[in-house]
């Protein structure tokens, strides 16, 4: 998720690259530090929520203080719904506002995004919001707390518009007026029974074209696609893509409905998908934006992967010495460890990025086991074949040593075949296994390669080794 | 981009998890091959245009040719939509109808999906589709053809809904009902004065709730975010993310509006975007969906990379050769080769991955140079430090040889903090140069760290020979 940088220790723009942008703000900046009251209203809720919410991210903290003093709760929320800091940064602006203030800021929230909020904060914190939190908004945020984070539950939001089948399309049209600002969107309207179970859906699209007086009952479309509270977010996220909806409705065990997610949620969960499996890639968990991590906490994030790393790489260190003896016989030989296993990675992990995002986008469960394997093993020998014939002629022409030259490429040849179909294979098997393929990242495969393709190399070398000395 | 498996030797529903769906589907080609007209036309028009793809791609070549017989080219184009196919199989759908019929379904198909596939198609089959299309048809689909793929141009479609200022509320929910069956969305209308300038916009949601007698002219947002044409996809995407637009104006250089841009095309473009950075880190260029590849498709893929990195694995092996002696020395160094050059690689991905992301969000751009290189190089000696020191007690404990523990502890420290600077500068200095950075992928980021980590290895170790011999 794209963060904005915050650095609350001075008020500045420097940052602002649109230079229109940046002199509204500096404009707005004067306004808020004069403490001109209708003028930096008037100019600030001009701007769009977003804005608002980047130009927020540029004040410091005084600066802050006197925005919460010109607007009202409602006004900041608007904005904080925009504003993707981390947990910590969120936490640290709500505890140093005036407590029945950030409650009311709270409330007025959109109510996923207020218990996504609520539940990072301390308990004590979180109990006192509540209590100080108006009745009505309290429910449905203790409602949304309740669901896991990364699960429909956690992302949809209980803001939508319902009506009864037997209305008529000017009874819904009128409803639907009512009902508007309060609604997430009103371009889906559901349609339910008295149960609350949802039988129908009908887009506004629908409804202005179709006739005043027809009962909704008559024209809804009833095969509704809907997706469960406890559905994982990518999975929510991949019917939505694939639908091509803008909303879909969150539906509990007893089939009532009890929620929607809108596409807006939907971009953040794909982009949050991708960068995760990215970032396992690379050897890395993602947690907040990297980029804006401290040396420390990128430090801390990134040294349980290269601790775990270094242990391997003493598995490949140890097997290696007990070649001692064919290392200190031909050293030559050594040149060529970073080749073989450096190669044996990146065929590695080229497989390995294709079954990780198939198994993440579903499609690898389409495909059977035995064709994959035979298609990998044909990539791996043909990439392998050509990798092997350029070394060998290269160390053959360089090195004139054409023993080695063969040595290195046929190690070459059976690494490559045998890295591709380990980077297939070790992410269907704990997919399986049912831990997340992405865990198997880029740099466990690629040392768990080395391991097996310098122990076909020296074996190959040992057995030749009387064409060596 | 996610891609239906299309097997066309023979009409099965194995791959179909749903039950639900697979009877429905297994029913629906039982009445396909009868040619039971009417009750296939039924129930397969009751499904959402992507259930009726995926019914579509399960199809043999012979039942497609019979489905062509059931439905007008505008049923067709319904679904054709929402099909993720390669360009080559779309072509070979296409030259596979009758001409006349092909261009009629390319004609009703969203103008932004046509223009797509005519530009991939043959010139001399692209030009007999045009010819044959409605006039209408043809203009707008030309006008997008000029586009570059990748560019606001070319994900936009024309059919947006434009209102004049002066009309009133009713009128405009008047003009709204008559263009709603032919118009992408209809949730932001675009206002424009004579010339066709943008002039302002206003959600149905605000139409709505509106009062019947103003002028839109006084209820219209004047403020616009909008797009230029030739602006990158990409751009556009966190634009209308970070706003959460459901559809963004897109306007030529004049400030003519042109097209627009829907939520559910950006929805594609952020995953495209984040999976190609994702495949180049893993080494391996991303076009079209690699899981559908052949092993030959997928070697000659993945083998201009690792071709790349074979010589670049060699200037390596030839650095690495020079140091023959020492090995022929101490051959114990030589197990350690792999662990250096390795962990290396891994420090230098995880500062490039997340260098990589930050310059393609924009984040990296705000931040100071000075700060990230400080922020990297304490990164890399923390890091660093710890593997090190681990390195060193797990060495001297197993080997016994506290020399060669030291030269690797200390080689690796060093190694590891060069290389996560490496690893946030290569790809910023390409970013200046005008290269796209995530070419400066994983691997060969990697392969540079080889070389640098293991010059530092050797040379300390030649400096040190002294102690080891």
């Amino acid at each position: 998720m794209k963060e904005l940088s915050v650095d609350t220790d001075t008020t500045n723009t420097d940052h602002v690259e649109d230079i229109e942008k940046k002199e509204a703000y500096d404009e707005l900046i004067v306004l808020l530090e004069n403490e001109d009251y209708e003028p930096f209203r008037e100019n600030f809720l001009k701007l769009h929520e977003y804005e608002q919410g980047e130009f927020y991210s540029l004040l410091d903290n005084e600066d802050r203080d006197k925005l919460y003093r010109l607007l009202s709760p409602k006004e900041i929320s608007d904005f904080f719904d925009t504003l993707t800091l981390s947990d910590e940064e969120m936490e640290e602006i709500l505890t140093g506002m005036d407590a029945r203030y950030a409650a009311q800021v709270l409330g007025a929230m959109q109510y996923d995004n207020a218990a996504d909020i609520m539940n990072f904060l301390p308990k004590e914190v979180m109990m006192s919001f509540l209590a100080l939190m108006e009745r009505d908004d309290r429910e449905e945020i203790r409602i949304l707390m309740n669901y896991e984070d990364d699960t429909a539950g956690g992302i949809m939001t209980t803001e939508f518009v319902s009506i009864d089948s037997e209305m008529t399309v000017h009874q819904a049209m009128e409803h639907l007026r009512r009902v508007a600002p309060n609604s997430e969107t009103i371009y889906y309207i559901f349609v339910t029974d008295i149960n609350n179970k949802l039988v129908g859906i009908i887009s506004l699209r629908d409804l202005i074209i179709a006739d005043e007086d027809e009962y909704i009952g008559d024209i809804m479309k009833e095969r509704v696609i809907s997706v469960n509270v406890s559905d994982d977010q990518e999975e929510v996220a991949y019917v939505m893509r694939d639908y091509n909806f803008l909303a879909v409705p969150v539906l509990d065990y007893q089939e009532h409905l009890v929620g929607i997610i809108t596409a807006d949620d939907i971009m953040d969960v794909i982009q949050e998908e991708a960068e995760e499996d990215y970032y396992r890639l690379a050897g890395m968990s993602d947690e907040g934006s990297p980029l804006d991590d401290s040396s420390f906490t990128a430090a801390k994030k990134r040294l349980p992967w290269l601790i775990g790393l270094t242990l391997m790489g003493m598995i490949t260190a140890t097997m290696l010495s007990t070649f001692e003896d064919t290392l200190e016989k031909v050293a030559l030989l050594g040149a060529f460890i970073p080749i073989i296993g450096g190669m044996a990675g990146n065929a590695g992990t080229q497989s390995l990025a294709v079954a990780v995002r198939g198994l993440a986008t579903g499609d690898i469960k389409r495909a059977s086991l035995l064709k994959l394997a035979m298609k990998d093993i044909f990539t791996g020998m043909m990439t392998g074949i050509t990798c092997a014939v350029l070394l060998f002629i290269i160390i053959t022409i360089l090195f004139g040593q054409p023993v080695v030259g063969l040595i290195v490429s046929v190690s070459l040849f059976v690494a490559m075949t045998v890295a591709t179909l380990t980077g297939t294979f070790i992410p269907m098997g704990m997919s399986k296994l049912g831990i997340d393929p992405a865990v198997a990242s880029g740099p466990f495969i690629t040392t768990s390669n080395d391991i097996i393709s310098l122990m076909i190399y020296f074996s190959l070398a040992n057995a030749l080794m009387g064409a060596l000395t």
